[in-house]
């Protein structure tokens, strides 16, 4: 109002003018941070953990046992960052590479896995994966020619080739594309595997290695090298596999009609070309539906099973399918840790331990989607005591067998340990809740496709049907626990009573002396009467 | 390993088959979750967030005073959700319109710019505003069409057109383009503005109602009218603007040469191609950076002033301009809301509070980016105590004056308002830290920039600068409490002191009586002794 009719008008004009589109990789460069990729620490956690991620895939994919090497390298080169606050704030430089024996990469595919954004084999594939979305990696180099101008280095490797290729390449964001800047083929004394490498500005914390060892327990038949080299010193990390046996792969699913929405079958339908009928588009298409249910669903749904898929209605059909009792989905299509594998894991990492214990749950489905969740315990000893955080209840988080550092509070992991009353189990609480003698749990979450609460993948969001199996997998946890702690108190008890016996050891020698009328051997006296107490103990 | 050579080959060459490209409305699509789209209830505020944003967007820069009207109408179309633990949910399908009278869209790009991802006029610029991503409104689309499988209906008209036009569309997400199944021009008594409709299947909570209300305390220029038809009963509730003063327009900003990237800088001066020197470059597209500056910065990283911009050395010149104090960004690029305005605004939502006051602080900047934080309170009356959550201390949190309605713990915003301790400032807390009269803060930030925490725009990151700004503008606002708190203290001892006279009235009446040798008017007495009282009082 109070505008002439022209200068609004020219203003929508100006608008529509401004109008343009962007491109994925401009998204995600715009929103790195939303992915992790903030500060230095933040940015090289982040950093191992997606090229980890994809390490760790391309051997499952080969049914390969992981060999991976992690160089974590401070260079000297000191950079200034972004003043904060006013402050003027310095960081290294960072050579950060990933090593892996995976199935390598057919070398014209290298430069487009890498540098263009939503590009991958896993897009939307339904199979349980560490990465899934095509953004990992990109993300990393994005990150890294941002901050550093440098190229990122990938060398990989295919099965019978006598080569391997070398690409360095960074990304043209305004063409989410690949530039090359160089490719040639060099020798790798490696049957197969892909290398990736890449500079930021990072600062080294504890957490790197806290992030390896967890990713040790998620993936016992991995082995793990991480070499640093930090203020000019060298170490290295080595953490062997404590089982030769790979974990079943994991398999593609279908989507499962009940919890589709109808606008995918309505397009599924409408694309697809290789079915006749509707009832051999829904049995092709979907998991756990026989052309004899499809049948039962188009009757309800009114519509003719001889229809072309192309004249479905997806609205109909799946009013039908939501309000019946479909066959839930083929649940043997994931990749579990295994309790066995997990006890391994822990008493590799926690030698000391004085009681470790794992809990699998059978597979079970989230809206059509199998899952499976596993827990674990290490209780007392000096390395669980080294590895806990005294102010709250550690637990170690996995999703898809890696672990989630960030987002602890906002995590259905996390939450459901701390609404379990660990008193109940025998474990003695101190008044912030947390158990007295050092305790680490591990949660472990695979599935088809995991429900993250946002695209940097730092905590599980909240569905009831996983928080009720964590909850269950929980408590058969809890009644293992309350049988160590039960065996535990018992035996201090014991030898409670036994100090109590050794305050009379005098009067006892005496006492006994004097009824034999001379002296006698007092701690065989003493053993006979501990053994009865013991007796009695076992009898209570 | 125990592979032949072959498989692993050939598992290396599926894998590259597999690989292709997805583009952004194929990402979103499968990641809506994240942007607010997940249950009815939630689905429906997202929706209804995302279209007042763009209303109010469309006013703001035409400079009008906006005048939204919302309906949220539900239909008699029951539908069937996807069943959780193995339970049937039920929901109403819902029509959401969304009309504002802003500039309007130019015919030619209605389509584009409702039904492409990515696409918009507001991307990445450097300005306050609502939104920015170009996701909102086509995500809203995405949403509708995948569960209701209905289109879209647009109305657009922009001032000195006689007619509007009517787009009815569906996104294709497969291209990542619109669909237009329906477009003609229509009467629209409406000089310009912008009408979008879309059906989803929804639940209404009166958190609609409260979202719109905290919309107008963040919006007191603009007017809404919510009209709302739910089982079967039509309601109305309308919010008039409590001020006509359309708040100064946010301007574009420049980056600030400090904060951006090297990658960023490197790229800005590769494709520049209307500065013949470096220094001009620098000066034309930087935040405060003057021609002298500029060959000061230059000198400093040992680069010649009239080096053509694409010979630039990004990190050299970064090194140099991130370890030297340069000027702050112009801060005068804000829309706030002002004091005075939001005081309005809180008289107008909580008409019988006891007590509300505002505090503005002026303009600051984090990362090169301009901000500046309000805040306000509103004490005491039943409209408070209605509104409260009494479980913990109420903030209403905005964001460019949009409403968080979600994420509450993860956001500074209200994390620094429970940093703050109230007691000193006269609150009287319960046990859980509350205030025990009822009290309701709000939080205001606006920037060029938000840093948000996710693409889902809940909760504002913590930044130091912001944090720091909102703390001064709290502890500014606890003396305005303290006065008051004070004041209403002395009150209430002032009236108990009277109590306690009053109940001596009867002797001394007497007293009085005796003395005065008959019968005098008492409460003559009464008052001229109260009127002492509180003479004493005010010199304590």
């Amino acid at each position: 109002m109070s505008k002439k009719v022209t200068e609004l008008r020219e203003i929508a004009k100006i608008e529509a003018e401004r109008m343009r589109e962007a491109n994925p990789a401009q998204y995600f460069e715009r929103n790195l941070h939303q992915l992790g990729f903030s500060e230095p620490e933040h940015a090289l956690l982040q950093t191992i953990k997606e090229m980890t991620d994809n390490a760790l895939d391309a051997a499952e994919v080969g049914n390969i046992l992981p060999e991976i090497i992690i160089e974590v390298e401070e260079t000297k080169e000191e950079i200034t960052l972004p003043p904060q606050a006013g402050k003027i704030r310095k960081a290294n430089m960072y050579r950060v590479r990933v090593e892996d024996n995976g199935i390598g990469i057919v070398s014209n595919k290298i430069a487009l896995s890498m540098g263009k954004v939503l590009f991958g084999s896993k897009l939307f594939t339904m199979k349980q994966m560490r990465g899934q979305q095509g953004v990992g990696i990109s993300a990393v180099i994005l990150y890294s020619q941002l901050t550093s101008l440098k190229p990122a280095t990938v060398i990989s490797k295919i099965e019978g080739e006598e080569k391997a290729t070398k690409v360095v390449l960074k990304i043209n964001v305004d063409k989410n594309e690949p530039i090359v800047l160089e490719e040639q083929k060099i020798d790798w004394n490696k049957e197969h595997g892909t290398s990736v490498e890449v500079f930021i500005p990072a600062r080294y914390t504890d957490k790197i290695d806290k992030y390896i060892l967890e990713l040790s327990i998620g993936n016992p038949h991995a082995s793990f090298i991480l070499r640093k080299k930090i203020e000019g010193r060298k170490s290295e990390l080595v953490i062997n596999r404590t089982t030769e046996k790979i974990p079943p792969p994991a398999k593609e699913i279908k989507p499962h009609l009940s919890s589709v929405d109808p606008g995918i079958l309505q397009r599924m339908a409408e694309v697809d070309k290789d079915c006749k009928t509707l009832v051999s588009f829904l049995s092709k298409h979907f998991a756990s539906i026989s052309p004899e249910t499809a049948k039962k669903i188009l009757k309800a749904a009114k519509l003719s099973y001889n229809l072309p898929p192309k004249q479905i209605k997806a609205d109909k059909i799946l009013e039908v399918a939501r309000n019946i009792k479909l066959r839930r989905p083929k649940l043997e299509v994931l990749s579990n840790i295994g309790e066995e594998a997990m006890i391994a894991a822990l008493k590799n990492r926690f030698k000391d331990a004085e009681f470790i214990a794992a809990v699998s749950r059978p597979p079970w489905t989230y809206q059509g989607i199998p899952f499976q969740v596993e827990v674990g315990v290490a209780i007392g000893g000096k390395e669980v005591a080294n590895y806990i955080n005294p102010k709250r209840i550690t637990v170690i988080r996995l999703a898809n067998k890696v672990p989630l550092p960030y987002d602890l509070s906002d995590c259905l992991l996390y939450k459901t340990v701390n609404e379990i009353d660990w008193k109940n189990y025998g474990l003695e609480l101190n008044e912030r809740g947390v158990p007295v003698v050092p305790t680490v749990f591990v949660t472990s979450l695979v599935a088809s496709k995991v429900p993250y609460t946002s695209p940097g993948k730092f905590a599980v969001a909240s569905v009831e049907e996983i928080h009720d199996e964590l909850t269950l997998a929980l408590q058969e946890l809890g009644r293992k626990i309350r049988e160590y702690t039960y065996k535990k108190r018992k035996q201090e008890s014991i030898a409670k009573r036994y100090e109590f016996f050794r305050g009379y050891y005098e009067v006892l020698a005496e006492e006994v002396g004097l009824i034999t009328g001379g002296k006698v051997d007092v701690s065989n006296v003493l053993k006979r009467l501990f053994k009865e107490v013991r007796n009695v103990e076992n009898v209570e």
